[in-house]
């Protein structure tokens, strides 16, 4: 998506340890008009594919997430990550390695909102090594649900994530696939 | 907002401890062309406030923050809970003791998304105590951006925090305001 592109490259800064500081219109503050455009097109991209729930993680997927279930008319579900060690039988639960956090912890969804009529496009802002939309996706599976696909907004290709997902059979479509960045002078290099 | 009501009176559950459970529209899984009817009410309730950026706080005001930001057509900012206790200064930080799981946690906004150009409606999904939404509000008054108001989903009126608000003369609109509810019978009732 080359508006998504180019609002990378205008207004991202990267630092060193492979971060893509975005906030000023993904994850903190967030360019509400221009993420309308974002959801838009994963509607096309995925409006074939029977879609009708929308799952993220909580926090910075819910916006997305919201805009994109709006296009598609569905619910959102986000998954929660548990504060507590005991889990009640009613939910779906699975790990996540925090990248950013350096840390693992658990998530969960209420075994009422995931079933297997559920045919679900999973959403999130960023795809590294995959750890976060793993996670989800064993959710998913365990409910009894359809995987439709995965929609990223900004994809770190050189991370691989992705790329295991697509060869496993997952459709994964990411609006800006950064090949590689440099924190020294700034660059970030998409994958064509 | 009788749609609001309806709704919570169909879907809502009464718990012990003055907990009312609606997560199967509002805070876990979001009914999002439901909540879309509510983020139009809330630009009817301040479209004439000059509101130009919409402030909530993580996670569950983030779904109704990004709509209502969608009919401002102006960006959402959400406040972060901080993990960290070494809090850099370029931020805004605010505490906020947690209602639900009974502890004083950081709340964290960058220096960069608020200042005194900003006309702020804070969104957020519960107001109980006030907790959360004063928290918020110092984060606007330090940054020197004024408050348009406080738009709530569904307010605790019994616990009295909006009451407490608007007689500073804080402009607080709630679509729904509970008066009492009853975890024997599941009764709600609503201030008339």
């Amino acid at each position: 998506m080359d508006l998504l592109k180019q609002k990378i490259l205008d207004e991202g800064e990267v630092y060193e340890g492979n971060i893509l500081k975005v906030d000023g219109f993904l994850n903190h503050r967030i360019d509400i008009p221009f993420m309308r455009e974002v959801a838009k097109e994963f509607h096309r991209l995925f409006k074939d594919d029977g879609v009708n729930k929308i799952l993220t993680i909580e926090s910075s997927g819910i916006a997305i997430g919201a805009l994109v279930a709006q296009e598609f008319e569905c619910p959102l579900v986000f998954a929660k990550k548990s504060k507590t060690k005991n889990i009640a039988g009613d939910v779906y639960t699975s790990k996540v390695e925090s990248f950013t956090h350096g840390k693992t912890y658990d998530i969960i969804v209420s075994k009422r909102f995931l079933d297997e009529n559920d045919r679900v496009l999973i959403v999130d802002d960023f795809l590294a090594i995959g750890n976060a939309l793993n996670g989800l996706i064993k959710l998913v599976e365990d409910s009894g649900a359809s995987i439709a696909g995965c929609g990223v907004v900004i994809e770190k290709g050189f991370q691989h994530g992705g790329d295991k997902l697509r060869e496993k059979g997952v459709k994964v479509e990411s609006l800006a696939i950064v090949e590689s960045m440099n924190a020294e002078d700034g660059t970030v290099v998409f994958r064509s």
